[in-house]
């Protein structure tokens, strides 16, 4: 039997059961928000030990919303799913140019990634940045090269491509850089959990 | 090291690691490229067990897309992750009436979920429809009950939605349906995973 029950009363018995589910495991209340999210995006408990942090990631990324910057995706399916309404009221927009025509067109002739591409066009932005990477390792890898030769500074950096090649790799990239991070270890992630995340925390700035 | 690696070998390099690490597990020929994709969308090998099949599920369709039929998510982010160029060359499109204006204000009006305005309305198209429902629980059990009533016959109902609350038994209100289905039984599922589901029988029609 199915019980009907609003979408709002949905989202918070979700919540219930999930730290029902996590038992006495604790969470660094910091961070929090950030897993129960991805957990409730996917429904794998795995993003518990997977996710890491650099320190403070979540205020430095809460700080960087609140003062208006924009979010830099690699799939229109993350750009899809980021709360775009909230993101305005702070100020910011996200933006994904991975369908760009100039974008395919120069991927082409390089020889090289859309994604590759897009970042570098990314770096051209004049406002701070949030890039939330669900798809690519050779976004991450190009924006691990942009830092190390200072071409560009970013908020905060959400890693979390899913796949088999170079996504452990391209990951533990981003962990080496001096930029704060939340990473998703291993082959695990997606664009579905880094919109998850960028949601995780625009709802902590609703107003 | 990172070796650089061009985009459709990395698909291909990916599905052949996913072989690999499947082993032994036979999966049958008809179904084996929807749970690899499911696969390779999530980095997550419980598809392999999780995904159920109606009786040649995925034949049919393919049959459905190969005649022109449109696809209705219950997601802008489903909508956006599925090869609209391949389903335009075989005269289908995406539907998604999710951001509706009209959805909404139904959808308040009446005290319901969007997702069953918007699957009332898919009701309404005049296409035969595959739907991909990924996150909405109350979209499936729309379905149910329309095709309980005989007010619609879809000619497949990929059934994946995520999550915690009504989502397990949502998934097993499809499987009594007589309808070709391609379900995800469990908690597990998503956006994400409809998108690629979808994507995984498209790819098996480009010309």
């Amino acid at each position: 039997m199915i019980e009907y029950i609003k979408p709002m009363d949905i989202e918070n018995r979700s919540f219930e059961i999930i730290t029902e589910l996590l038992g006495d495991r604790k969470l660094d209340p910091e961070n929090e928000l950030v897993i129960k999210r991805a957990i409730h995006t996917t429904a794998d408990f795995d993003y518990v030990d997977n996710l890491a942090f650099s320190e403070h990631a979540v205020t430095k990324g809460l700080e960087a919303l609140q003062n208006g910057c924009d979010i830099v995706t690699d799939t229109q399916m993350a750009k899809s799913g980021i709360n775009k309404t909230i993101l305005a009221s702070l100020g910011g927009e996200v933006h994904c140019f991975m369908s760009d025509p100039d974008v395919g067109s120069e991927a082409k002739e390089r020889g090289v990634t859309r994604a590759i591409v897009s970042m570098e066009h990314a770096a051209r932005l004049e406002k701070p940045c949030i890039f939330a990477i669900g798809n690519a390792p050779t976004a991450l890898i190009t924006l691990h090269d942009m830092i190390k030769e200072k071409k560009i500074a970013p908020a905060l950096i959400i890693g979390v491509p899913v796949g088999f090649v170079n996504v452990i790799e391209s990951k533990e990239l981003i962990m080496e850089c001096d930029v704060p991070y939340i990473v998703a270890r291993g082959r695990k992630g997606g664009s579905n959990v880094a919109a998850a995340i960028c949601n995780a925390l625009l709802y902590q700035l609703r107003r």
